[in-house]
């Protein structure tokens, strides 16, 4: 095909689409060794204000204050917060928006303070992410314990098993093909509980937020079940309810498998009827 | 299969999932009439905490100050609320959650005031949305005019062949299948540009973005191709980047519907070679 033209005010820093990370698959029975894998890269970027006084064209000349935090596939920063500014009516507030020479993850916006301020957002938990893709693993590992997995290992037959009975419960998703749903299964696999939303997110936060109102958390002996692609945030939520195995549907992002990893969570992605892959925390599955 | 049990401690008013819309379906040569189809209900729920003095337990007693605002199916809210507490790490702070008695897009929250209020995120643009749905749609109408279309309609199998074309430019997705692509076409199909990005809202303010960097802003001739599913979100960014075709290839959301209803655009569905659904808009077609 014809190659996209090349984009000459596009200033920011050159992004990898994909990181390559080991995979043990199961199909039908039998297990692959480890293997290479392909994931989309996943890392927060984090947009911040010049201190004021400071002179914006030098460059940061402080710490700067968090005004939003997105995660994002790296490469391409300057039009993403472009047209982020763009979609948030803020593109008049601004007068200049440039990359940190030193930190890959950190655009800077210089313009109207208190403009900008009034729309920052989502820094609460995320802030201090920006420096670099594994300080959001960091400072999740000061939030939350790694999970203590109270059940022998489960048999990937029944793991395999799982999105299709989250599915049955799934009548609306069905109809619509437009729902999210995720399910809390016991290792037995029995269904506990599922939702539904447009936002996969908002399908974890119900379910983890119904177990906290019947005083069930933290769900250190249940598996979690989502339709969706497994991002950062999908993990981060599952390890704060206290749950150590999470499977999904759809694929995992790099962050999601780096944030698995380092605090000791299993995570499993593209399951089928019979096959699955294994990220992470391989030891909790029979192998 | 099994029912799931009773949620004695889920008050929150129930929602609808889905949504019946009418769709007029296009599969290789011929068009259906205008009929009905089911879509995955989205709405805005907004988080509130009561104004300082004001006696949670009697009520809101006052307009209160927003902290949250989130696009979810609804139903469930109070789970949804505790979860999403849960895991921003504000469960501590918080005394007591319930819905308004009489905005159901409303949930109030009391405790800390100092730790809720630095947690706001998220109201800038979208504060107001929460007493309806169709909040977020007039609050859109002030901000974004409604796209001129400044070419004659599109042939629907060009429509159809869209989404194949961007993806012979994503090599990333197929290798990952982790990844969400948006594409900016000519109506003649021509690919102009196009972005990956594991965030679907991402990848689209990349493209607008960019476009916005080259001074190509507003897109009115253009049709921009997701392979996403259509939330709210994607039908705003295209709508505020003047764009009057979006063309996805999941599922649109009900939201996603009504504004593009409202606003004067054509939004196209689950496309696929030779076939598509449109939701709003077919004028712009060839029918």
């Amino acid at each position: 095909m014809t190659p996209l033209p090349p984009r000459p005010d596009d200033t920011s820093p050159a992004g990898e689409l994909l990181a390559r990370l080991p995979v043990r698959r199961y199909a039908y029975g039998a297990w692959s060794d480890p293997e290479p894998d392909d994931v989309a890269v996943e890392e927060p970027l984090e947009l911040r204000l010049p201190d004021a006084g400071t002179d914006a064209d030098e460059g940061a000349g402080g710490p700067g204050t968090p005004l939003n935090v997105t995660m994002r596939t790296p490469g391409h920063d300057l039009p993403l917060v472009h047209g982020w500014l763009h979609a948030e009516g803020l593109r008049g507030a601004v007068t200049r928006v440039w990359p940190d020479p030193d930190a890959p993850n950190v655009m800077w916006v210089s313009g109207d303070r208190d403009v900008l301020l009034a729309a920052r957002r989502g820094t609460t938990t995320t802030s201090a992410c920006g420096i670099c893709g594994s300080g959001s693993v960091e400072r999740l590992m000061l939030r939350a314990a790694p999970p203590r997995w109270t059940v022998p290992p489960l048999a990937p037959d029944l793991i395999a098993a799982l999105p299709e009975r989250l599915r049955a419960a799934q009548p609306a998703f069905q109809a619509s093909g437009g729902l999210h749903a995720a399910g809390l299964f016991t290792p037995d696999g029995i269904l506990l509980d599922a939702f539904e939303d447009v936002g996969r997110h908002n399908a974890v936060d119900k379910l983890v937020g119904a177990a906290s109102l019947r005083g069930d958390l933290p769900l250190t002996d249940r598996v979690l079940v989502t339709s969706s692609r497994a991002g950062f945030e999908i993990v981060q939520k599952a390890l704060l309810a206290g749950v150590a195995v999470v499977v999904t549907v759809g694929a995992p992002s790099s962050l999601a498998v780096d944030t698995a990893v380092s605090l000791g969570l299993t995570l499993v992605g593209f399951v089928r009827q019979g096959r699955l892959n294994v990220y992470a925390g391989s030891e909790r599955l029979h192998t």
